[in-house]
């Protein structure tokens, strides 16, 4: 059906590789780039028995900062859509290629500049017009969450309520890597989750919350009770739009007591800052002492045991009565390392990027400009969600967080 | 009256350096001598003015590993006694170098061999006959704890006591330097104060404890509740053996939860570690860097506040009757750095040290061999105590640690 430039080598992107050639009626004919090519091609040789190999792969070097080079490699590859996988520092320059040769873009996390830690659609919104005139269809943030979440959110709208008042996203990570303390990423980065204000939706406005001040205890089906956090998450900006009359959306995010501990005293003594210190005469920032120390990520996948699960509960009016909605989907880190060798956290965010892309392919989801998820049909999604290793659960008499609503 | 030489530069030998030269009737010369000399002449221009300056001061160059090196010295400066406020590990050199030139040796804490964390006497015990035949006096441990805490016991003996079954050492320091974490010393050397079994004297034999297995919260005259362990010190093993009839010793100190949480996170994560791991090429051990990120120790003294309380709750019979007698020091860090420019910690080492050196000068505590603080007559150190900085209260009715007893 159609040939798909894969951006990125990350976790991410080995996972949206693999669903690729695990759908190769669809995918005939894929493209991985990133800056370092034996990345790719590590990539390429793990899925060379995937569904006999009736993908073709390739590889490419690329340095996605670089607008010029992938405008090249999009004219030299010729795909049918780009999956941006990559860092989301690199959305801008690969939707100005996208715009320049005239192909579809997809991708799974908001643009971000590197000097404004500021989770925001404006940068990617902006591009509406330009979309729209190119007529190609831009996929914005079609990974889990934002992404599925959102989904579900559509699916709610459209099947189960005439009116919809609260929406609360759970994100819970129920998984054991067995070290005292590991990070999935950037040590930094998660300093930064920590440490940055929340921020919920109401009535029309932002309310802003001092750093994790806002924390309740949500007994999660399959996972148990979890400490759960109040977070500024990235859909809720797109959804108070998308879901009219929406009076209320909060993004909630397990942290277990063990990891904040080690978080704040690493922070306390120093351990995470990015300002160079004097050591025997060399400066070396603490931060990447600190990596280097704490265990590789890529070690993790292996011997990371326990589950995802992360979903909506959406409350409203449906026939003039009230109505409670829970959806969600479970997802077991060992099964996703056995199936594609990484665990549930790529495992979910690579999923939804495959099926989007799917979607564009096929022409289901396809119009020109640049669009959330929750602006298409849910329909298709959620069908090839369950198809694809993310089926999804409902309820609905779910345990509510509070009672005031 | 006499001249001393001390070993040592450090915090300690800062304040027996200050206490000696506000002693010049007893210490008319002195010489502190250490690896850095700059060290040395730095404490040297502290003092020029303590009791118009009427102490000699010198200062020299001394590697106190070499016994040759030690000899020489003591043979050109001819000292009365030798003050070693080194480190544990140089206490062997230093006294073969006593005997070697037949001067009068005291410390403040026992021997140690650099590859086995072990406290035990058995080292500096051997050199009882020599010293006996050499005709000089060997006194150990004269500090706080060990030291005035083994002198609280003797006191006890002495003057309320008929037999003495139990006695409870306890450490508390209440001191606060405003960082989140920070070490008096080497952060190695916390780790292992937290990580080494405990251990405590019953019935003839040590029972040993996981480590920091027994906590308990004690009521602290002037501090207030604090969480107290229990650890292995080095006064319990010539307590067992010159206390008569004692049935039970045991030492606890305190540690806040904060302080533990804070070591116990830098531990789990390999901060701590002093196996050197691989950073952009070359090896690095992780607790070199961590102490390169922690505070300077010498920066604590200036800001630290609160205060200390040592000593001891000793239980036994008199007269038929069953008695309970707390005695302790309460020491302030902030008047403690106005008066020698050293926290309490060091003061609380330092002042016993020069009450020590002054005794011997005297020929108060003066007899060939080696001994312990507690196997002297204990009324003039007690009285000293209350002169020379670290007065101590007692009391009949103490709050005890625990029912059983």
């Amino acid at each position: 059906m159609g040939k798909a430039l894969i951006i990125g080598a990350g976790g991410v992107a080995n996972v949206v590789v693999h669903k690729c050639c695990q759908n190769p009626d669809v995918f005939e004919e894929i493209c991985i780039a990133s800056r370092t090519l034996a990345k790719c091609d590590a990539i390429k040789a793990s899925v060379a028995n995937v569904a006999g190999g009736r993908t073709k792969v390739e590889t490419a070097q690329l340095d996605a900062d670089n607008t010029d080079m992938i405008i090249d490699l999009i004219k030299s590859y010729k795909p049918d859509i780009v999956i941006n996988v990559a860092l989301p520092y690199q959305d801008l320059t690969i939707m100005d290629a996208c715009l320049a040769t005239g192909v579809d873009y997809l991708d799974t996390a908001n643009y971000e500049p590197p000097e404004i830690p500021k989770f925001e659609y404006k940068w990617q919104w902006a591009y509406r017009e330009k979309f729209e005139k190119a007529g190609i269809t831009g996929l914005l943030g079609s990974g889990f969450d934002p992404g599925v979440t959102s989904i579900f959110c559509a699916y709610a709208q459209k099947h189960y309520f005439d009116e919809i008042h609260y929406i609360d996203i759970l994100d819970a990570n129920a998984g054991d890597h067995g070290y005292h303390f590991a990070t999935n990423f950037n040590p930094e980065i998660n300093i930064r989750e920590i440490t940055a204000p929340g921020s919920y939706w109401e009535n029309g406005a932002w309310v802003e919350t001092e750093p994790l001040e806002i924390k309740k205890v949500y007994n999660f089906p399959e996972l148990g009770e979890k400490d759960i956090y109040l977070l500024h998450h990235e859909e809720i900006e797109s959804l108070a739009i998308n879901i009219k009359g929406v009076k209320k959306i909060r993004f909630w995010m397990t942290f277990s007591e063990k990891y904040l501990t080690h978080l704040r005293v690493l922070e306390n003594v120093g351990m995470t800052s990015i300002e160079p210190i004097d050591f025997e005469g060399q400066k070396i920032a603490p931060i990447h002492f600190l990596k280097a120390v704490l265990p590789d990520p890529a070690s993790l996948g292996p011997r990371t045991k326990g589950k995802t699960n992360i979903g909506c509960i959406i409350q409203g009016i449906k026939d003039g009565k009230p109505r409670t909605y829970y959806v969600y989907n479970i997802c077991d880190h060992e099964k996703c390392y056995e199936e594609v060798g990484s665990q549930a956290i790529s495992y979910t965010t690579g999923v939804p990027a495959m099926i989007g892309a799917m979607l564009m392919l096929k022409g289901i989801w396809k119009k020109p400009g640049v669009f959330n998820v929750e602006e298409f049909d849910p329909d298709p999604f959620m069908e090839a969600l369950n198809k694809h290793g993310l089926p999804w659960q409902e309820s609905f008499s779910p345990t509510l967080l509070d009672e005031e609503l």
